[in-house]
């Protein structure tokens, strides 16, 4: 079975043209992983289709509410499912959370509004919090979209080369080393002579040093 | 003049969806903003419109193209404009960037593959390079997207409340408090009695703590 996942947001839409394009596109295409996108409001009961109010207590923007969440994700749930909240308060995104997420048969995301959501929904039918990043986004859609995309990458078959998976930034915990493709000269700038000379020990060597000059300078905290 | 940004992609359709609805779309059609975005193979020139090829040096995937990027950029920048490249190896992305970035004129993004772009399209045509987190993605159009929404929020209009830049994750340093709203007894779990005191001075004083608490438990490293 391949991994089955759900989106619940405001703003369904949104994702139309990611799920359509690029290399997620094919493999959905392909059927190595399922996503389907939920309207919210579907699960709101007044006539209005109300799925946030204000927050208790004060304070501008609006909260969703905890009625139609709880009813999405009772309705949705699977057993053994993880239901997960898109948060910049969540444990950061990381190449292993998104291979961890990978293995999984069934993931519900629920994505918010940026000034949060009803505590008891994140205390009752939330499993794993995750947050993209120290910022803030104007709703977890997009957010919701990124893990899709970070963990579709470790589904075999999604990417065409598996070999494209070894050497990139973070699978060293060092940023990744400089490329260059033809032409070999461009304007007068031209690619390293080592690339060009197929000593495949020295393009190492080369490649090696210059993640950890890069590393060095862009990330230092990564070193640690 | 608003913010003009341009998007470079070779999946220009993945961020339709992004660009019609939510906050963003809303922002963009009442012309607090303007994003356009285009298919870099526009500026290949063979017949087979190819923008990448295989690495210098050997590895998997592939590596974008300096002609087509420096013919597109060189057509699309204006004087002053910031060009900003999408990838892991650059610098995070933060409120703070964010902010400055909103006070622009004109931006261009280019979002390249996941293997990477040629070096001399950095070394030459590229001011600042940004990274939305310490994770993959296939490729840059959803970081690029991700950079927009974080910054169109510090654009004066785009969000309908101004307060609700205030109190959130991050501007603080702290990670955001519980937020509750109506009904305030559901299926038996309540809203904390304070939120529904009226003391606003017990309010922010139970929030602070709750963001401490918080930040404490599950982001030791932002109070460093």
């Amino acid at each position: 079975m391949p991994l089955a996942i759900d989106v619940l947001t405001l703003f369904p839409r949104m994702l139309d043209g990611f799920l359509a394009e690029s290399i997620l596109g094919k493999g959905i295409a392909a059927g190595y992983l399922g996503v389907k996108v939920h309207d919210l409001r579907a699960w709101a009961t007044d006539k209005h289709r109300t799925a946030d109010d204000r927050p208790f207590g004060g304070g501008a923007g609006m909260v969703l509410k905890p009625e139609p969440v709880f009813a999405a994700i009772e309705q949705l749930q699977t057993p053994g499912c993880r239901r997960i909240y898109l948060t910049p308060d969540g444990l950061p995104l990381s190449p292993a959370m998104a291979q961890s997420l990978a293995r999984e048969r069934h993931l519900i995301f629920l994505s918010g509004h940026y000034e949060g959501i009803d505590q008891r929904i994140r205390d009752h039918v939330i499993d794993q919090e995750v947050s993209i990043g120290d910022y803030v986004l104007t709703n977890g859609t997009l957010a919701a979209a990124v893990v899709i995309d970070a963990l579709a990458r470790f589904i075999p078959g999604v990417l065409g080369e598996e070999k494209s998976l070894t050497h990139e930034s973070f699978s060293s915990k060092l940023l990744d080393f400089p490329q260059y493709t033809r032409p070999a000269e461009f304007r007068g700038m031209s690619v390293p002579e080592v690339l060009l000379s197929g000593n495949h020990a020295e393009i190492e060597k080369w490649r090696a040093a210059r993640q950890m000059e890069k590393t060095r300078q862009v990330r230092p905290d990564l070193l640690n």
